[in-house]
């Protein structure tokens, strides 16, 4: 009997020069996909490569993880772009992406937007559909990484797109299946078995499970893990345990 | 009988947002070659699509044309890369020029490196053979652009690259080959005339014809013509007539 | 008998590297005040020096022109700062301003926020006090240059700063006071004879005079002209000589 | 009787947007005197304005530390600028610092060049003296905090500015008085009692004890602690103690 898979992926390369940021060597050991930044809202081409060339080593799938053109804040701030220029700012960091994990001999399977680009392609259809142009136009057998019951998810399904789903591991859903805002209380899941037993749970049940306990039925390919918070790789390590005791295998979603 | 066949390059794309470089419309109407900053010292992925599109309008070849990371000085400063980081900032940008001109539908054909990176790799054969190795490993069937007599040339030959010879339409060369640099008497020629009829004799002995008169044989398949002059579409228009004159056809590279 | 004097600005020094805008050494001949960018939106401490100096040369007193961070927008995007951080930011280029002004021996004497900046500050309240705590905070005695009718100028009047009006040469204004938005029909005056006469008009009547014909009273202490448009120095030009003929004299808000 | 007081100086504010370095609130409580980024090879407005504020609660001495604009390389390249040019930078940099600490109420008393402009401040007279001439032009009053034994020290004495040598507490020197390469061998001391002992020593003798040896007679007024080394709080700790132990006071150099 095969075990059902299911892909776990964390945001990784996003040092700066001389500043570092997560552990990107120790989450390797645990997630089986990374989503590299692409040099924009953090990254250059040699984090890129480094981390391209360590996720080739443990056998980590890689995607392109385009964001805005924002060093300063993270690409976590909405700076205003049109839709049009959002297509090709995606676009040259796909392609950024592709170069750079190529010359490491390990090359990008997928992209997953950052941040405010990827906040923004969950609720907002244009910019979804700009964010699947990109691809399309760029490599169109690039898989698209998207956030369960989003706008990207629905869109990059219309326009014959590879998708996959992902849930979060460490944030609460409102009873819509959007994320709870980080102010409020409970937002941020910080205990590594909450999280674990949670995500166990959401994949058992294929569904997201909200606040007030509702099931949001979802496709979900991939829990989302994050790689800058003090529990990060406790919570990720968790998870994954939690998953591999329940009979999941961790792999990653290309076949 | 077939008329013997030249091409002539110009770089292009060098607006950066708001400010506004080169007249790229009216060039494009009398090159055949156009290589397009990459974002690294001039151009955006906005303007990058803009340039592509307008050269694919005009049937005019593109290429990446990677540059140090440096807004402030046009990649024209030579600022203190590693062999090993040129390598990957050059990966870079043919990846990011890839997916941009793939984007709007004309994909790049060559790869031609900018200002300080350039000069750098005439003259220095660790610096040529990085940016070989760059566009060995993300696409080796592009072509090298380089400069007639120089390292990259031969490097890129040695490496099993395509790789197609430039010389200058408005710069006078030494007895060695090399550039008279540009603070002394007559280096720069900005006569369209004696550039045209210079770059005529050039192509047609197939030779550099240097200060002193002094013959250097040599493979030449491109003219470079600046964009950046007030005199640059004189002596681009110039350069063009008198080779079209003399039985030459104006055409790229790509066969 | 005194003629009424009248002050005339003109936005400066907004190069880039090796990018030009404006025609400075021109438009410095015709105007009294010059709002010198700071290096987040457009030109660098060299830039800025130069044009300090050239301003020097032609006894104009110029400001900081403080902007959002944003060389690719040109500063005309609302980039999301907090009101905290557009104080620090504010202060930070009023403080560069300072510092390389005294350099070349012609101190600043005003401040006047840039492109959307200058926009948030004259509607929002909190930045137009965001703005004028910097001022006061770095040197109280620095005159604000403020939008007619709008928040900074009664922001900066109550908190006890020397506060000038100005209007613009090129714009219409709605009968609310507030320019008619650039993509509308009549919202930019781009014949220079027109803008002159209008400005005459309105400072004569010490009222900017509405799309419909409404006079809205206010103090107006300087009139701004343009300097990136193609036809900005005829206007200008126009602006100062209609006045001139009127008997107002030309001359800076400082005493 | 009074005992002798010696300042302890540290780089601080280093962090950018998202990316922390150093500890900065743990080092206040140890040091006497703090160099602040200036935006330009770390920090930004907000991150100026907290680490003033921070210094002030703590009342430790701060001053400008200006770099080249190299967010990438940390301000350690030495990227090609004309003396003049970076006349102007430092210029601006002191501007900005100046009023991002009065508008926190802690204004900056002295200047420092980083990294790489350091290293040429004090092996290249013109460097040097460029900096000279921006904090003479921007405020003579401000003390220049220089590397013992180097250019800048003996042209700011010469220029008639108030000048402070530094050594450094976990560098090796020469017997020429220059700092031994990093990748040599004993060149940084990593073991907190070591450089302690050796600070002590230096400081009683009144002279830069040399690998072999040798004594070199400097005034000396700050010893040059690290915050970015994982030893860095435990050896500035212990330099502090083993002065004091000593019977030295540690105060700042402003009088």
């Amino acid at each position: 009997m095969t075990r059902q898979r299911i892909d776990i992926n964390c945001d990784m390369g996003e040092s700066f020069g001389a500043w570092e940021k997560g552990d990107d060597a120790a989450m390797l050991k645990i997630v089986s996909s990374a989503n590299i930044a692409c040099g924009f809202h953090a990254g250059d081409p040699d984090i890129m490569a480094r981390t391209f060339a360590l996720a080739r080593e443990r056998n980590v799938a890689v995607g392109a993880h385009p964001g805005f053109p924002d060093l300063m804040g993270f690409g976590r701030r909405q700076i205003p772009y049109s839709v049009g220029e959002i297509e090709r700012l995606v676009a040259y960091q796909i392609g950024a992406a592709q170069a750079v994990s190529q010359y490491v001999g390990h090359p990008i399977t997928h992209v997953k937007p950052h941040g405010a680009l990827g906040n923004l392609a969950q609720h907002d259809e244009a910019v979804a559909r700009a964010i699947c142009n990109a691809i399309k136009a760029v490599d169109s057998s690039l898989i698209c990484l998207a956030i369960a019951l989003g706008q990207q998810h629905r869109i990059a399904e219309e326009m014959g797109l590879t998708v996959v789903s992902e849930i979060f591991a460490d944030r609460a859903y409102t009873d819509e299946g959007i994320l709870v805002p980080r102010g409020m209380k409970g937002a941020v899941i910080r205990d590594p078995d909450a999280a674990a037993w949670r995500v166990v749970e959401m994949v058992s049940e294929g569904a997201i499970v909200t606040v007030s306990g509702k099931r949001l039925e979802t496709p979900m390919g991939s829990i989302c893990v994050h790689g800058d918070a003090p529990e990060a790789l406790a919570i990720a390590q968790a998870v994954r345990s939690g998953l591999e005791k329940q009979g999941f295998a961790i792999a990653n979603f290309i076949h």
